[in-house]
């Protein structure tokens, strides 16, 4: 079994706490919601993703008899415990927002409605997959947001946090609005379209870089983008233009040049200057190198004629706001809400759903959080996914997300489009206005008089 | 295959340039280093660490027919070039720092040497390894100094970007000098020790803390350690010590309370307070909740009796810096020294070495980096680890190298030890010096007169 898939890829205390259920007759159906504390600095909305990975997980939670006498060698649990985990299945309900939903603080985007053991073992990796593309998502949706109507292409395996970081940031990003990736296994996994030509060393490696641009269009003539920044970034495209002519006698036709270094928009506007006074309008321009969106709205603003970006590092670290305070919590235990009361993390209880309602414009006008049996003017966002641990949405939905993200950035009211990060009292609020009910009011008051 | 190990887990451009060399007969030997470029804001030197995976990763390089199917329905790669990759094994050295040793900018800590397509395809995934273990053993290693001899636990596996992540995050911890880790499957894949007792989740879904409390002890008599903040940290813990005199005539010893949310430092002291003066001086704290190296020091520095703690977002992700600014660049090629020369990211071209002085106090005084014909005074630091694919140095070394990062934390100059990040210009040179040698500097000049 991969190590993703694993169900020791999970804290101890889930396994301690789970013996613990089992021995006490803790077994009722408890119910867990995943969400944000509050909005980081740097993001005006988040967008859910990671659900298509979450329900794989629950789906295919179970103990291997490896797992199981490792668990047995390492102490600490008796013989009955590793028995019931033998026959464990996640057996549970599971309600979330569609992937590409936008939402915000407070705001649950997954429920998981189970047997106490059930929705406490699966904690970690929830929030590992959740956490990560919901992350890597709304990071994503501000650089499409920065640069409208450009192709942009993840280029951030490389410092993407190990191997799965790469590949779902990868789907993360495609989901938000990017036109693909460079990571040629998250085009075979999730059919992202797959981006790529050449780095600095294979010019390097050339006796000369006219050689390198020569040798590569005559090896790849259906995907020519020659790196122009290797030594001089005008040089190297007055050689472009110098070659294309022969090329195009060849039946080849260059297709796009790539800058990633030095002062972009400079460079950009000189390079565009040189193409098109060479006779070449239709080659296109790239840019790549530590990019992030405020780069890439400064270089546009600019009027940097530049036609796609390469966005790496900080798109798959999400690297100004590398994590997000997010939790997984219990909401309810036996049909009684619960709550933690822990100093400034004090959560809201019981089972929530969440009402956007939209205005005359047809955009976003603000959202309510209640309790279940509280229904509210809008549209409820969390849906049925799961049940009895089946799921009952497809699997492999990235095209589906992608529609929906795109939708849902078309409806941001004009406040949230905007990139500036906010500065001020670290916990302003967003302009974005959601209620907590006093439906929920009521039931949080009512859980706190409860004794403990 | 597992994602982790696939040849398809790189960028694409790696296999469109593979394409081009062997369509040129570009095979001579190639010389690739790993290096970082600048020491980042809120760091003083970096450890090394992902030479294990990095080898396993090369030694373990191949195409699978799924894989080939894939890249021809892909487009754009030829039949003869398939071929070539179905055959396709790493044959080259490799020279590397051990992992766990202090390393700085300019200073290569693994060079590849290997014909041009097999260094260079490799080149995306070796950067994710030894980027991502390197920047968490880096981070560690700030926390380790932070808090001497305090039990120090990786807590970070939900927000760690992904399962990899999680997983070599652990392992970075424990070679930088953790404890060990929450994250189960370390346990399994690393030898790592495991810790964890209870969430928030179960002392909530019982009828009262105290029932949460007594049950847990008797659940798991040799691992009572007990989370005090859910309600009210010091009711809790007096809850503790009426509890404790009553397990203990069953047997049952209370190791230690969590501490997790309000101001930790106030509350430790209290809760020693409290814990003292019932009579259980033995019981220790144990802290979490947002920590990093930063605020264990202040906690530390303010007298807070806390005996260990929880280290988790800011480890996993590298909070404050969530990647550093490295390359895997080519250094040489069929016999003559390269250079990238793009602006703001020139490299030192050549075969490098480095050589460490050491003080009449026993401390690191100062690194040489020079090429490999130039000796220089000091120990080198970089030694062959792989000839002809095969490793020359054992696999599962994780003991070895938490063994020379204690040795190497020790050597660490006073100012080195200095938790608090520069400030003022963004080069400021570190206060430890890194010689560029003449030799080297001769070489690369020689490189720039060469005609490109």
């Amino acid at each position: 079994m991969s190590d993703a898939a694993s169900p020791l890829l999970t804290d101890l205390y889930q396994l301690t706490m789970l013996q613990a259920y089992y021995a006490e007759g803790m077994e009722d159906t408890a119910v867990f919601e995943f969400f944000a504390r509050e909005l980081p600095p740097g993001r005006r909305f988040l967008v859910a993703a990671g659900l298509d990975q979450a329900l794989d997980y629950l789906e295919d939670l179970k103990f291997s008899e490896e797992d199981l006498a490792w668990l047995q060698a390492h102490g600490g649990f008796t013989a009955r415990f590793l028995d019931t985990l033998r026959d464990f299945r996640f057996t549970g309900d599971v309600h979330a927002m569609p992937e590409g939903t936008v939402f915000f603080p407070h705001e649950p985007i997954l429920r998981v409605t189970a047997p106490m053991p059930e929705a406490q073992l699966a904690e970690s990796r929830l929030i590992n997959l959740l956490h990560f593309e919901t992350l890597v998502a709304s990071k994503a949706a501000r650089c499409v947001l920065a640069a409208p109507g450009k192709l942009l292409v993840d280029f951030g395996l490389r410092r993407a946090h190990g191997a799965e970081a790469g590949l779902l940031a990868a789907r993360a990003a495609s989901l938000a609005g990017f036109s693909g990736t460079a990571t040629v296994l998250a085009g075979v996994r999730f059919g992202i379209p797959v981006f790529g030509t050449m780095a600095h060393s294979y010019i390097e490696a050339h006796a000369s870089e006219m050689a390198a641009f020569a040798a590569f269009a005559r090896c790849h003539p259906g995907n020519v983008v020659l790196l122009i920044d290797t030594y001089d970034t005008e040089a190297a495209v007055a050689k472009v233009v110098e070659l294309a002519p022969q090329l195009a006698r060849e039946g080849i036709t260059v297709k796009s040049v790539r800058l990633d270094s030095g002062d972009l928009a400079r460079h950009a506007k000189a390079v565009r200057g040189i193409l098109d006074a060479g006779g070449f309008p239709q080659i296109g321009t790239f840019a790549s190198g530590n990019l992030d969106e405020t780069q890439m709205a400064r270089l546009l603003g600019e009027g940097a004629p530049i036609d796609g970006f390469g966005v790496g590092t900080h798109l798959t670290t999400s690297g100004d706001m590398p994590f997000l305070d997010c939790a997984y919590k219990l909401q309810e235990y036996a049909g009684l809400a619960r709550r933690k009361r822990s100093e400034g993390k004090a959560t809201w209880p019981g089972r929530k759903v969440v009402y956007r309602r939209y205005g005359d414009d047809g955009k976003m006008a603000g959202d309510t959080v209640t309790v279940e049996s509280d229904p509210q003017p809008g549209a409820p966002l969390l849906q049925p996914v799961m049940q009895g641990g089946r799921r009952l949405i497809p699997r492999d939905n990235l095209a589906a997300a992608r529609a929906r993200c795109a939708e849902q950035l078309a409806l941001l009211p004009e406040p949230l489009r905007e990139l500036q990060t906010f500065h001020g009292p670290q916990h302003r609020p967003s302009p974005y206005p959601v209620t907590i009910a006093q439906a929920l009011r009521d039931l949080a008051a009512a859980v706190d008089r409860q004794p403990h």
